[in-house]
C-alpha cells in the first residue's frame, strides 16, 4: 500500500539525521581509532556494584521492581535525585522530578509540550546534534547564537530574539548545555551563568538547560572560572533542567530525568504519559539501590580522573603533532574537544580519505552547525580509546592534515 | 513567567486523562479490593530467573548491556523476537523489529509517523483508553466502530470509512487489539480476522495491530474459534504490529516492539532516535539471558494457568452473585471483562458510593467508548486480587448493585 506519512515525518529525513547514520559503519569497525564515538566509555560503568544492585533489587523487591509505575516514575530514586540536585542549589523534592528515557527524552518531551512547528529555539553555535534533529521532528525551526570559550554572547541573543520577534517569530525557549558542551567541551563561566540569567529574565525566556555532563568535571583548568552549578538555581522559574545517568554510571540503564517549575512539570507528566507511560522501573530501582549502597561521589571523582588523563593525552599528542593552523578548545570536563581547521579546510569532505589513508575517524563538525559555515570544523572525543592508540591516532592525523591542509 | 504551550499541550487536559488520574488513590489503596488494576500480577513475573539472567549479563557482557545501542535495539533480542514471531507466521528478521518502551511508546512513534492533527484513526468501542490518550495528545481524531463477541462489524467499518472519506477526513489507520482486548477482553475469531484483513484491502486502510496479551490466552473457550495468529500475517504489508513483553514477562522493563513493512518501521526508527535514541540496553540484554536459559513457552503456561484460574474464580463469583439485569464478558484471555449494567445506570456516579460502602473498586466504562453512550460499562480485572478477595469483593459489589440498580 502506499503509505500516507504526516507532515513532520515527510520532511525530516534531513540531512542532519542521515550525516550522523552515515558515520555508523565507521563506528562499529574496530579496526579504526575512533575519535568519532559520541558514547561513554564502558570501562567507567561500576559493573560489580551495579550487579550487586541488580541482585538486591530482584531480592528485596522484585514485584515493585518488575511493575509499572507512576508516570513520573521510581519515587525513592526521584527524591535521592532531589537530594543530590539540592545540594547544588536546585529547589524541589521528589514530586518535582520526572524520569525519562535519557535527557533525549526529556527535551523531546519539552518539544511536544512547548512547540508548534515553525516556532523557533535559540540554540548555540555549535550544539549537541541530537537536539537538532529532536527539534526537526517537531518542525521546530533553531536558530544560532553565537558563543566564546566562557559562554553565550549575549549581544548577539539579544539582539537576535529582538529580531526575530519584530519578525514576528514565536522565540519559544533557548537550548543551551552548559557544562562541558557536546561538542565543544567548552563550559560556561560563573560570570556568563550570571549574565546569561540576567538576560532570560530580560527576554522573557524559558530555558531548556541540558546538563548531562555537569559533574563529569576536570576541575583542573585554572583559567576558567567553571561552575557547574546549574542555572536552574539562578532561574528556576524560567529553566526546565535536564539530567542523565547515562555519561557517569551506564548509558545502557537509559535514565535520565528533568526537574523545573511545577505547572509546566505537570504538562511534561501528561505528555510523559501518551509517549509511553513510564520509563523502566527495573533500572531506576538498580539505579537507587547502587547509590544507596555505594560511595557515588567516589566514582564520579575516579570516573574524573579517568577522562582527565585521556583527555591530557589526546590534546598533549595533537600539541605535538598537528599543525601550528589548527586549533582545538582545551574541555574542562566533558568527552569532547572541538577542533577548527584552517579557513578554506572542509572536514567532511576530508573524512572518507583520512579513513581510507589514516584508519583514524573523526566526527565533522557541519551538523553541529545550525548558522554560518561549519566545514572548518570536527569533533574529537578522547573517551573511546586507550592513551596508546589516542597517541598513535593523532600521530597518523597529524600526518594527514600535515599532507592535507596545512 | 508565563509560559507559553503548544497548541497540542494546550488542548489535551481531556476528560480520559482526568477520569484516569482520578482513579489512582483508589488503585494505591491496599484496603480496598480492586478490580480496577489495569496492570500485570507481579506473582507472574519470574523474578529468580530473571535475576540469574541479570547477573549473567554483567558478568559476561556489561560493556554491552550499559551502553547506548543502535535505535532499533539490542539485536539478539530482536532475533529472538523474530523468530518467536516466524513461529506464529510473522515474516521478518532481527533487521524487521524495532524495540520500543512498552508497545505503549510504539503506538505513540506510529502516531507522530503517520498523524497529523485531524487525521482519522478508527478504533473499536470499546477500545485500549491509553491508545485515547496518545492519539489525543496527537490531535488526531478517534472514530468508533462497532465490535461484538467475535470481531469488527464490518459493514459498520466500510460504511464509516466511506462516509468519513466522503467528508473529506483524512482516515489513516485502524487501531485494534484482536486478542483478548482491553477493556473487554474478548477476541477476534479467526473468521472475523480473516474478513477484517480483507477489509483492510478492499479499503485501503494500515492497520495498527496492538497484541499486548496475545500470549495469554486461556485456550479454554469452546465456543470460540480463537486463533491468535496476528493480523499482519495476513496482511503483512499493511499491518504494523506491536508486542510487548510486560503482560507476560515484566511490565518494569518496559519493553515491547514493533514489527512491519521495511518502508514504515525505517520511518519509526527515525522517530525513536528523535524521541530518545534507543530503549535500555540493559532490559533487553536481561531478556535476551532469560530466553536462552530458561523455557518460556512453559512460563507463559504457567501464567495463563494462572490468570485463567483467576478469572474462573471472578466469573464464577459474579455468576452467583450479580443480579441478572448485570451481563459480562467471558474473556477467553487477558486480565479483563467488560461488565454491562441494566440501561440507565451510570458507572462513574455509583463509583464514589461503591468505594465507600463496599471498599471495592472497578473502572467505569466511560473513557474506553469513544462513541455512544459508556456510562452502562465498566472494566473488572481478575490479575491483582488472591481468589479469596475476588470472591469477597464480587460478594459485596453484587449486594451494592442489587441494592442500587437492580
Amino acid at each position: 500500500m502506499v503509505l500516507r506519512y504526516s507532515h513532520r515525518s515527510n520532511s525530516r529525513d534531513s540531512s542532519i539525521v542521515s550525516a550522523i547514520r552515515a558515520l555508523a559503519p565507521l563506528l562499529n569497525d574496530r579496526t579504526i581509532i575512533s575519535f568519532a564515538a559520541g558514547v561513554p566509555n564502558p570501562e567507567t560503568f561500576p559493573a560489580e556494584a551495579l550487579a550487586a544492585a541488580a541482585a538486591a533489587v530482584l531480592r528485596d523487591l522484585p514485584t515493585r521492581a518488575l511493575q509499572y509505575d507512576v508516570t513520573r516514575g521510581y519515587e525513592p530514586l526521584r527524591g535521592k535525585i532531589a537530594s543530590r540536585g539540592a545540594a547544588r542549589g536546585l529547589a524541589g523534592g521528589a514530586a518535582d522530578v520526572i524520569l525519562t528515557t535519557g535527557s533525549q527524552q526529556a527535551l523531546d518531551l519539552a518539544s511536544r509540550v512547548l512547540l508548534d512547528p515553525g516556532d523557533v529555539v535559540l540554540v548555540e553555535v555549535p550544539t549537541y546534534v541530537g537536539a537538532l534533529v529532536t527539534l526537526a521532528a517537531r518542525r521546530a525551526r533553531p536558530v544560532g547564537v553565537r558563543r566564546d570559550r566562557d559562554g553565550i554572547d549575549l549581544d548577539h541573543l539579544e539582539s537576535t530574539v529582538r529580531r526575530l520577534r519584530a519578525e514576528g517569530a514565536r522565540v519559544k525557549a533557548l537550548y543551551a548545555i552548559p557544562n562541558f558542551q557536546n561538542p565543544s567541551g567548552l563550559a560556561m563561566s560563573r560570570a556568563a551563568k550570571d549574565s546569561l540569567a540576567g538576560a532570560l529574565a530580560r527576554l522573557d525566556l524559558l530555558l531548556l538547560e541540558d546538563d548531562p555532563y555537569g559533574e563529569v568535571s576536570f576541575g583542573t583548568v585554572e583559567t576558567l572560572d567553571v561552575d557547574v552549578v546549574p542555572i536552574a538555581v539562578r532561574e528556576p522559574d524560567r529553566t526546565l533542567y535536564f539530567g542523565s545517568f547515562s555519561k557517569t554510571l551506564a548509558a545502557g540503564f537509559r535514565t535520565g530525568w528533568m526537574q523545573g517549575p511545577p505547572a509546566l512539570l505537570a504538562k511534561m507528566e501528561l505528555a510523559k504519559q501518551a509517549a509511553d507511560l513510564c520509563s523502566s522501573t527495573f533500572n531506576a530501582a538498580v539505579i537507587d539501590a547502587y547509590l544507596s549502597a555505594n560511595d557515588y561521589d567516589a566514582h564520579l571523582s575516579r570516573l574524573r580522573g579517568f577522562y582527565r588523563g585521556r583527555k591530557e593525552v589526546l590534546l598533549g599528542a595533537m600539541a605535538e603533532r598537528f599543525p601550528k593552523s589548527i586549533s582545538w578548545t582545551d574541555p574542562p570536563g566533558g568527552l569532547f574537544t572541538w577542533v577548527t581547521l584552517p579557513e578554506g579546510a572542509d572536514a567532511k569532505a576530508l573524512l572518507p580519505k583520512c579513513v581510507a589513508s589514516t584508519r583514524t575517524a573523526y566526527v565533522p563538525g557541519e551538523s553541529f552547525v545550525v548558522e554560518g559555515d561549519g566545514r572548518r570544523f570536527l569533533r574529537m572525543t578522547f573517551a573511546k580509546e586507550s592513551k596508546e592508540k589516542l597517541r598513535e591516532g593523532v600521530r597518523r592525523l597529524g600526518e594527514f592534515f600535515r599532507a592535507e591542509i596545512a
